[in-house]
């Protein structure tokens, strides 16, 4: 049984969310380094790229008016205004590989996470906390990339964006990033051994009636 | 928050069962030689110890008078009749560590995990498989230590052990004990990390409210 007669399940959807500034894009790239078997799906955003993100890797970056057009050709998953610039989440990729049985990353913001949830209840949810939010400010000013304005007003949301912990099934803190990959990997591999994404309704006869 | 704010959260009972001769034993002494920081329960048995087994260690090895006795004086949070033999587990470790807030493990039959089951909903159950049953009656035969008739007996219950199976939050075949361990170790880092074992009711104001 099990490889052989368990139906082949369906690609997990893993989503890796959290305040910005906690590290969520630097984890994902620790993540991706460690043997996992799993697609990352590009976001695309319009917001200009930082030193050394690359087109295509780190993000589709687009012109408003591209993006806007592709919002209404229906080609995103979901997109969110974050900031003052657009993100969203090409459609195809993810459907496609979640519909051959590859399991598929996404690593959104927040806004984005909630929709994401309600198309992919069954995705795996995973918030990503600074270890305090003395920890977050920071990070965010080290990262230099932000003007004071833009790190108050990230700051001043953060509450907010804690208090959505409650709709994650998962809460990573990022206190050393290899330690928080870690993490992100034990999930992956455990929720692949969950009973109900491996047992699916009227395909469980193939599993017993061996 | 989180470490500081959270509250401590209850300790989570980790059950592994399944068929038996699937390794349950091996599997739980391999896990238990890993980093983990879990308290593992030992059961009381009317079973004779196999070769190098230790009372105390492997199992409380009781006569049968004196496992009726802590039967009647409601000492055992399950036991059963497996095999012509009584399996039992201790009541007052397993309760006492939850409470202080430590991860226990249990190792025990499949009548014993639905019966905990039933006590502790909350608990995280594990269900071991074989690679197949080919598999399973080769170990029982290599081990050496059952009459052909009560590896039959097994074997005809295997069917109905395997359909418990839906019962179950996890499945992780022991293919290779090293690697089934470690997805026991993953499932465990990951169940550390669930988010309604970290809110709890009332107490969600402390993490949120800072």
């Amino acid at each position: 049984m099990h490889d052989g007669v368990l139906p082949k399940r369906k690609g997990i959807l893993f989503v890796i969310s959290g305040p910005s500034g906690v590290g969520k894009g630097t984890l994902k790239d620790t993540l991706l380094k460690q043997q996992i078997d799993i697609q990352y799906s590009v976001s695309a955003t319009t917001r200009p790229p930082r030193p050394g993100e690359v087109h295509g890797e780190h993000y589709f970056f687009l012109s408003k008016d591209t993006f806007c057009q592709l919002v209404e050709q229906g080609e995103f998953l979901e997109w969110a205004l974050v900031y003052d610039h657009y993100y969203g989440t090409p459609r195809s990729f993810v459907l496609e590989n979640l519909q051959k049985g590859q399991d598929v990353l996404l690593e959104i913001d927040i806004q984005g996470a909630r929709q994401i949830r309600h198309q992919f209840p069954e995705g795996v949810f995973i918030f990503i906390a600074p270890p305090d939010v003395q920890e977050l400010a920071r990070r965010l000013r080290k990262r230099g990339k932000d003007s004071i304005e833009a790190i108050e007003k990230r700051l001043s949301s953060y509450a907010e964006e804690m208090a959505q912990l409650q709709h994650y099934d998962y809460l990573v803190v990022n206190d050393r990033v290899e330690a928080a990959a870690e993490k992100l990997v034990a999930i992956m591999v455990a929720e692949r051994c969950r009973v109900t994404r491996l047992i699916r309704g009227e395909d469980n006869e193939t599993a017993f009636d061996k």
